[in-house]
């Protein structure tokens, strides 16, 4: 890992513009067969592949399998050991919540209380998500604030919400109230630091305070906190790059992540080519943009491989387009692999394209795992994409005399 | 990076001989079409690749694009992160001055002077490296010390020179007297840190005295310092690696850097036939062989696409020279890659060939960028030369029982 303050220091402003494509999952060698990509039919890939770098990135480290966080921190230069996301941030950042440097971050679930007052459904029944939007409006109408801190509540799915408390003199050293299994009484939250005790009365009050609201409520009667976390600070990509980044991501937490790092969000509308279109439309104001594509992950998850396959393909269809812009730099790379067979994240690495006039091109048939493998780049920390995009787009000074 | 007291504790001095040929900006892969060792016919290194281990090395980082200090710092198995070497320690070995631990070196610039007082040019018109000698000399007769602390000056090219002040108590925390720009007063050295008090004291003075003394020069009337740097506090390759070492180089920068790390300088006459003559000659003497050479890098500096493959073909012409002399471990880099396309050095990583008995072979066909990245040894960073080369020279015990 390069120290901040190299990269800080060797970094410099230019007109060059570079594109970051992130196929979310987009790995998934991990059979004896063919991965997705392999199966796919991409001719305007495999024509990028033949005149572009080419390797494998590990997101974290060999063997980790990684969430989305440090996925998407570590392509955007970022150590992911250094800077990690508390659990409430990317739930409040999922939901489309914007944090301030103020907020304490939790993740809720509505539960059942019995009458005795121990936990008998940690998640309602999973009640429905119209229901969960109905408790949390009923909730953010009647308790906007306690103790002078604002409270901020965004539902989710059946059950879930994300929380924030907006104020002076929180802290995020704070206990679950979740008691994690049923039969047992909801937990106080505890100051885990003498610091975070203003913090903890204004949690427990809250949780009080909608317990009494719920209290006729059936069978959600009850709420449970979990995941406190603060906004993390981050130098920004203009502080350690010198870059004007842009994010275009249908996804409110890929958005999240990136305005992390100080990206501005565009309207991506709701589907790629509106992706696409944005970034054209707004392709003269910044010089760094990170375009996401979620299907090739979501349908990973699914176990679904041919559905993985024509996501992979759609994207191919867009390949062009993006050409068409002249980026100086073009980077297309998943934030970790998502192989249908295991239905899941996996910690295999992600395949890494780089096309510039400055590349130095591997040679390759097509872009594949298998072909990254063999490319010119070899097998690098994803960390280290951010330095090569930078130095491609002639963005870096050279270190030492 | 190995921790230093770890390779420490595993080096053991044996008789094998190690020869690090290091071929200056060797890499070269930038952009579409062929490297510069792709179009060279390279038939003796192409024969050696085909029982070497092969690899690409990066010297600092990916991305990172080397100055000749931690290019060769790196290779020597420091990181180059933690021993950076100050502009004016780089200048005063590049000029061939030898420097002490009690000195600190500084590159200057012979200006002109306004009656006002205001730098006019930066430069004094870039005047004839002649006439710098003959201001040096002058400067070196006229102004031997000051204040106790002795004064050594080296002209180089047109206006600039390097200055050493070399005395007890002196400190590097010196800002520049060059206002970096025309039509300003040059700046007094100030001291960045209170021990830094008495040296600039000492560099204010000297600037007074040498501007006394140039006043009725035409147009070098006066000089501006920077970069004051330390001579570089670094274990020495004996302490660290139990090596006895030798650098064999033409050109004084790298037979500086090469002593910073403790290897002894052997008269490397001016061609690279001298060079491999020197090496013949003090074989029995050594252990470690630094071969340092230049021409690679000075043809890509040029943009001289073809120059460079010859240049690669005259050194080819010397690998049975080196054979001959049957080494334990024989290995070929560059420092860092200097693509002709690019006319300067890039952070393209360097072919690496390791060739000993035990070095296991990768079976490339020939020695260049490609068959690099699918050698056995994949891409790493250049730091792990070294203890590769200790390794296959039998010189580290095994780690842990």
């Amino acid at each position: 890992m390069i120290p901040e303050e190299i990269i800080r220091s060797l970094a410099i402003k230019t007109e060059s513009k570079i594109i970051l494509v992130v196929m979310d999952g987009l790995g998934g060698i991990a059979g004896q067969g063919q991965s997705e990509l392999e199966a796919a039919r991409t001719p305007n890939l495999d024509r990028l592949a033949r005149s572009s770098a080419l390797g494998l990135a590990d997101p974290v480290a060999p063997g980790i399998t990684p969430g989305s966080g440090p996925g998407h921190l570590a392509i955007f230069g970022y150590d992911p050991f250094k800077y990690q996301i508390g659990r409430g941030v990317l739930e409040a950042l999922g939901l489309g919540l914007e944090m301030t440097e103020r907020d304490v971050a939790a993740r809720g679930n509505f539960a059942t209380l019995s009458r005795e007052g121990l936990v008998v459904d940690r998640r309602a029944g999973r009640i429905p998500t119209e229901e969960c939007r109905r408790l949390c409006a009923r909730i953010a109408e009647k308790i906007p604030e306690v103790n002078g801190v604002k409270l901020i509540i965004a539902p989710g799915m059946e059950h879930r919400f994300a929380l924030l408390l907006r104020g002076d003199g929180l802290s995020d050293a704070l206990s679950d109230s979740d008691p994690q299994k049923e039969g047992r009484k909801p937990l106080p939250v505890r100051p885990l630091q003498p610091e975070a005790e203003f913090a903890a009365q204004v949690a427990n009050m809250f949780i009080m305070r909608a317990g009494e609201l719920l209290r006729k409520e059936q069978p959600a009667n009850w709420l449970l906190l979990r995941g406190f976390a603060r906004y993390p600070k981050i130098p920004s990509m203009s502080e350690l790059f010198k870059l004007t980044p842009a994010v275009i991501a249908i996804y409110p937490m890929y958005r999240g992540l990136a305005r992390l790092v100080g990206m501005e969000p565009l309207d991506a509308g709701s589907s790629l080519e509106d992706e696409i279109e944005a970034l054209a439309r707004n392709y003269e104001r910044y010089d760094f943009f990170f375009l996401h594509y979620k299907q090739t992950d979501s349908r990973g998850e699914d176990g679904d491989f041919q559905g993985k396959v024509k996501a992979i393909e759609e994207l191919d269809r867009f390949i062009p387009r993006l050409l068409e812009l002249e980026p100086d730099v073009l980077a297309i790379t998943g934030d970790h692999s998502t192989p249908a067979p295991l239905r899941g994240h996996s910690w295999h690495p992600t395949p890494l394209l780089i096309y510039s006039k400055h590349c130095g091109s591997s040679g390759a048939e097509r872009f594949t795992e298998r072909e990254c493998a063999r490319g010119i780049l070899g097998r690098i920390p994803a960390t280290s994409q951010m330095p090569l995009m930078l130095a491609n787009a002639l963005k870096l000074k050279k270190f030492g005399a």
